[in-house]
């Protein structure tokens, strides 16, 4: 057990340093714990079964009464998306800008929670005082609006998280990212920095999100003989925002298709940050009264995501919109690693119906490549810096710049998930190790999947089972009925009967060796029937399947 | 059942159109089919416990008195890989070019098949007379050494498959590609290109080979303090040759590592393809003896694959390899489409090692990009064209471009896997179709794993198991034990007891609802259980887990 320090601050990452995803950080000093993002991960391929994984909060749960509030920097769902879970066990007030708070009131609303969590609105500038902390929101762009930077100022100095974020001077909707107040917070000076890494592999600047408008401009005046369908991230309002402009300007109605699309339109134009022309918008169902040239559909499954809108239209499955073999199909959105096969798959199904494809220059990122992350430290120059948002080669390349920009080598902080960090002018130590790590979410439960079933779906997977079944009389232990064998994932029974045959002779041998002897040690016949079944099958196989051995008595 | 023509030329690929890898096509003309290629594929990340995926040749044992041979265009994986599978059903003579040869060779011996099948070495330039066939072998350049694209003489025409292919002006062994022969046979006229589509969405050229070793000299020379690590693909011998170069130049010994890269370059260099100064290459078992910075280790593993060297050394798995935290790792390789994140799992692990990593400008692709595929219709200018080779995004890409080289939108064959193309100078038709696509290997079973275990597989990973047991009394249905429930990949049981219990609770109400009134049907009782419980479960966790009831009877 960890003992409280009353006189530092720590910073306890608690997920989202080994992969992408499950942002959550939790500062404490002295009495006060406050925590920035509550952010989900989506499975990897290998966690079978598994809808989404949230952070482990052990640390906050064994602190609940220290812990004052979450801060969040934007609502991405690898920023807010776990809320709905950790909020059932540590309930404090949120903070966070407004179209922030108006995704996750959604979120909530969804859990039926919204009546039982605390909220606040805050405004850019605005400061927070809660507990031994003072938290500054400040202004940044991203791909989706109303993302902040967070100032945090604590008795041991000012850290600066940056959240998610990008340098646009020409934003589409609202500010650029307030540069002077950062260069403000960097002159009184900063204690460390924990900036976003995401593209600090990238050279260069990453594109305005207006370049994507003018790709639009140019795409749909190429092309007015065909309905447009466009694929994007949903939370992209912007870019939701420029695919409408353009449609209004080539006279063309818009439909939005996809749930999370259509709840985060309707959450933006409802809280003023989407600007839609009267009768541009029409509904799904009006579709049909249209010409295809006149209509536009902007829609989900940019990454392939196999329920997604554009993934049922490409399939055929989709109740109301067909492929026709004249669209043509925007993805403005690059594949997010792991999905890049996702994404052919549907490419190759569009083409497959004769409909035109699209794929380049028609996205921007959200994350500053390595000329803004310069420009970032060069304002700030804080003491220290801890690469946070990415892989581990990703926030390695934020601290090569680091130490390029002259930072000495022991200020560069490479921690890991769970590492409590404690920091203040005179040093940086990690100095414990609080659990950390996804907890899987598979339907409704949170965390009744853990490694053991996790290692069982594995193996399932990979070979399949053979159950053995037999009946046992009570005091003699004399066989009754079985040895049975029943298989489901191993082979197809029709075709492999001589294998099978075979199987079944090997286990009655194995069982009858015992029983005949009289053991009746139930340990002893599973064991048996194990080992026997299992090593000829690999014999014949070379493969392993799970053997379950099941024993009844009457 | 397809009718014999026997006058017109047919065309038939058993496989490699829908994705990426095993390529295999028939051609058949009167009493003579002769078959290109027989390639395997790497199962996709659905195909659960598959090892691999070869042709369903259920077409060519069907017409078995009538194939005559295989020609093979060059040794990798995707077209030689499904020989010692095939050969046992069709075993007929193999014609290739020395190293393919070399290869296909290896692979029979592993196989015990070396004895049992025919082969003969064909030189560039040579044709080869099978049945109504005439094959001729043309020079081409890949990432291979000894491609070759096939001109295959026909009485309804000449056919020229490419092969996988590109143009290299300057290649590090051998000859370019002979692009005289193809202007020649171009002149005299081609009824249909066959041509490889893998880079046909990308503009410009691919760079000559020599380029690499260029990079190889600039990195070596910037980092001789550090031991190199280069990964790459076990069968481009050019690539090693160069690594082995620059090696040389710098004074640094050589050790090869991973089982299918020694086995290669043994290959190779007994075949002549590879030029090894001598005291360059030492034994891993040597590599203790001299200082990091004056040896070299290449490896296999540039994809990610876990069971691949590079892969055991980043894990600290490998017996013989510890990295050590100032290795310089290269990946000489770009990440082939799906494997993005097993690459950046390594990436990630080798930084965490404080090892460096370089993966940019260290690989040109072996496959021709848009330009070198105009030179190639320029050259053959043939009436119909039939891409192959690639996804069928990049198949799209290369009619895309044939169309706009000026060829008629009805010679632009878009065929699929199974189809039969019926072609002459006359027209081209899709006649009939046989079966085609994947056969699964698993272990050493070939074709035992279909879609119905694979389901299962499936249906296991995603939620688990749960089987039901019973004994019944053999003529009064009577209970006699049971029902007990055992689950594997479903929950924790431990921390889940009142779920269990609660599901042991229906499961009895719902068997004695029917024992006690008599009821003897085992249908009935089995029925009664998966829809009780699968209900159950349902409503609490929103999980199917596959249900197994199993009766006894004694």
């Amino acid at each position: 057990m960890l003992k409280k320090n009353n006189s530092k601050l720590r910073i306890i990452p608690l997920g989202g340093l080994e992969s992408i995803g499950m942002n959550i950080t939790a500062f404490e000093c002295g009495d006060s714990i406050i925590v920035v993002d509550c952010g989900l991960a989506f499975p990897e391929d290998d966690m079978y079964g598994i809808d989404l994984c949230v952070p482990d909060i052990t640390y906050l749960q064994e602190n609940i009464d220290r812990v004052k509030g979450f801060f969040i920097t934007h609502g991405h769902e690898d920023h807010i998306g776990a809320l709905p879970y950790v909020l059932l066990e540590v309930n404090v007030p949120i903070y966070a800008t407004k179209l922030t708070n108006g995704l996750i009131e959604h979120k909530l609303e969804e859990h039926g929670l919204l009546d039982k969590v605390k909220r606040k609105v805050v405004k850019y500038g605005q400061h927070i005082n809660l507990g031994c902390f003072r938290v500054e929101f400040v202004k940044t762009n991203h791909s989706i609006q109303d993302a902040a930077a967070l100032a945090i100022y604590t008795p041991a100095g000012v850290i600066m998280h940056t959240g998610d974020f990008k340098v646009d001077y020409t934003p589409v909707y609202g500010d650029a990212i307030d540069l002077q107040r950062f260069g403000e917070i960097g002159k009184k000076g900063v204690l460390a920095l924990m900036c976003d890494s995401t593209n600090a592999e990238r050279p260069g600047f990453t594109m305005t999100e207006r370049k994507v408008g003018k790709t639009f401009d140019s795409i749909f005046s190429d092309h007015t003989k065909q309905r447009i369908i466009v694929a994007t991230f949903a939370s992209n309002v912007d870019r939701v925002q420029q695919i409408i402009n353009t449609a209004y300007k080539f006279g063309r109605k818009v439909v939005v298709e996809g749930r999370s699309m259509v709840n985060i339109i309707s959450i933006a134009s409802s809280l003023g940050y989407l600007n839609v022309p009267e009768n541009t918008l029409i509904d799904i169902e009006q579709l049909k009264n249209y010409p295809d040239e006149k209509t536009v559909l902007i829609t989900t499954g940019s990454q392939g995501e196999p329920l997604a809108a554009l993934s049922r239209m490409a399939n055929g499955v989709h109740r109301k919109v067909k492929i026709h073999p004249n669209d043509l199909i925007i993805f403005s959105s690059n594949p997010i690693p792991g999905n890049e096969k996702a994404v052919s798959k549907i490419i190759n199904e569009l083409y497959r119906q004769s409909a035109d494809v699209i794929f380049q220059d028609t996205h921007v990122s959200g994350h500053a490549c390595q000329e803004e992350l310069k420009l970032i430290y060069s304002l700030l120059q804080p003491k220290y810096t801890i690469p946070v948002h990415g892989e581990f080669r990703h926030r390695k390349a934020q601290a090569q710049l680091a130490l390029e920009l002259g930072m000495p080598k022991e200020n560069v902080l490479m921690i890991s998930s769970g590492d409590v960090l404690e920091i203040s002018e005179d040093g940086a130590e990690v100095v414990g190790k609080v659990p950390a790590g996804p907890v899987f979410v598979d339907g409704l439960g949170i965390g009744d999947v853990g490694n053991i079933v996790m290692r069982d779906r594995q193996h399932l997977a990979e070979d399949g089972i053979i159950i053995v079944v037999l009946t046992l009389e009570g005091g003699s232990g004399q066989l009754l009925a079985g040895p049975d064998i029943v298989s489901r994932g191993f082979v197809y029974v029709r075709g492999s009967e001589s294998l099978m045959d075979e199987a079944q002779h090997v286990l009655n041998d194995a069982v009858h060796q015992l029983t005949d002897r009289g053991v009746t040690d139930w340990g002893r016949i599973k064991t048996q029937i194990k080992d026997a079944l299992g090593e000829y099958v690999w014999k014949r196989t070379k493969r392993r399947p799970m053997i379950i051995p099941i024993i009844m008595e009457v």
